[in-house]
């Protein structure tokens, strides 16, 4: 099995090419950091987007939404071209001069059309895998859900067959003449933190904050 | 002049209605916030995605890039309709259902046309406000733009007309009989944090971090 996803027309990076990366293990790692991706379709010839939650298993992304959202059920039933990114952002980049300021970071294209999950079992194993992303340990300590829950949800698979990274690292390129100018350079790095949980005010008395949470 | 924006049926949020927001500040703030957004657009019929910086001035939302960037020359020349989105994570919302977990989010959407900035006092302003957004302090630090550089420089403006946010906030909301489970509920604040700024390692000798990076 290849470990890079082939190149497309819609996939090959031609702005700074030597940023582009078609290797599986790097596109899989930075979708399963980010926490949420954005989808585009096209409806009535113009743009949309949607900002979700997504999880990935083997070469599929998994989104969820309830069967009453019109976008899911247009990507379910009329199979429409999506585009879905997701952009992880690790630094800022100063430069000597304005021109090469940057920012590291690492981002992922997809290419793909949605794939209705009937399969029940395939279908609890997306929500416990993008639940437990969110936030490890979780899902086994919560009420799964029931009957009336599960005819309201929809879980839509996006095969990642067509699909390209772009990432900068590192620090700042100047041109030679500036290296001598008295300018500070380097890097601010960019860190997502998940800060102490906050308790629901009406928690039930004597429920302790479980392990997976400290 | 309103502080709302007419909804339109682009913008009109309809699900879960309660958390859009037509507010022009509301909007502003969590665009000036955001250190990216992601621009869609339609090419042969397909969506098509691109994560890139971006400020806002006023009632526009300004991007940068080449002159010689595929996509920034289709948007200016073809005045393609596109969709902008931003989108900050909050916070994970801990339900006691699986069905009720969330996320504490505040998103944007835009649909607008692009307008190239041949004005030079524009173009300087708003690569100066976008890159005092990335770093406070820094515009006046550094070698600013060239004669060279100013024309491999493409900037557009996109009106700000129409658009809406979603926001949500708060804890979990479970369902009334769930309160009484022996399950822990609250919410995992996410916090995008700025680390100690890391010198470029060919630093010239005897340039000292600046104040504004301390």
């Amino acid at each position: 099995m290849s470990t890079e996803f082939s190149k497309t027309d819609r996939t090959t990076i031609t702005r700074l090419p030597k940023r582009g990366s078609y290797d599986k293990e790097t596109i899989y790692a930075i979708l399963d950091e980010a926490l949420f991706c954005t989808l585009a379709y096209v409806h009535n010839g113009e743009p949309f987007q949607i900002p979700t939650g997504h999880c990935r298993m083997g070469d599929k992304l998994y989104l969820h939404g309830s069967v009453g959202s019109f976008y899911m059920r247009e990507l379910a039933e009329k199979k429409l071209p999506v585009c879905i990114s997701v952009t992880l952002m690790d630094g800022i980049v100063l430069a000597r001069s304005a021109f090469h300021h940057s920012v590291n970071y690492r981002s992922v294209v997809i290419f793909s059309k949605a794939e209705v999950i009937s399969d029940e079992t395939e279908m609890y194993r997306a929500l416990e895998v993008f639940t437990n992303k969110m936030q490890p340990g979780r899902w086994n300590d919560i009420r799964q859900p029931n009957e009336s829950e599960w005819r309201k949800t929809m879980v839509l698979a996006f095969p990642i067959e067509e699909a390209s990274a772009k990432i900068r690292t590192g620090g700042p390129k100047d041109d030679d003449e500036d290296y001598a100018l008295d300018v500070w350079a380097g890097v601010v790095p960019l860190q997502t933190t998940r800060l102490a949980p906050v308790a629901d005010p009406v928690l039930k008395t004597g429920v302790e904050l479980p392990e997976y949470l400290k």
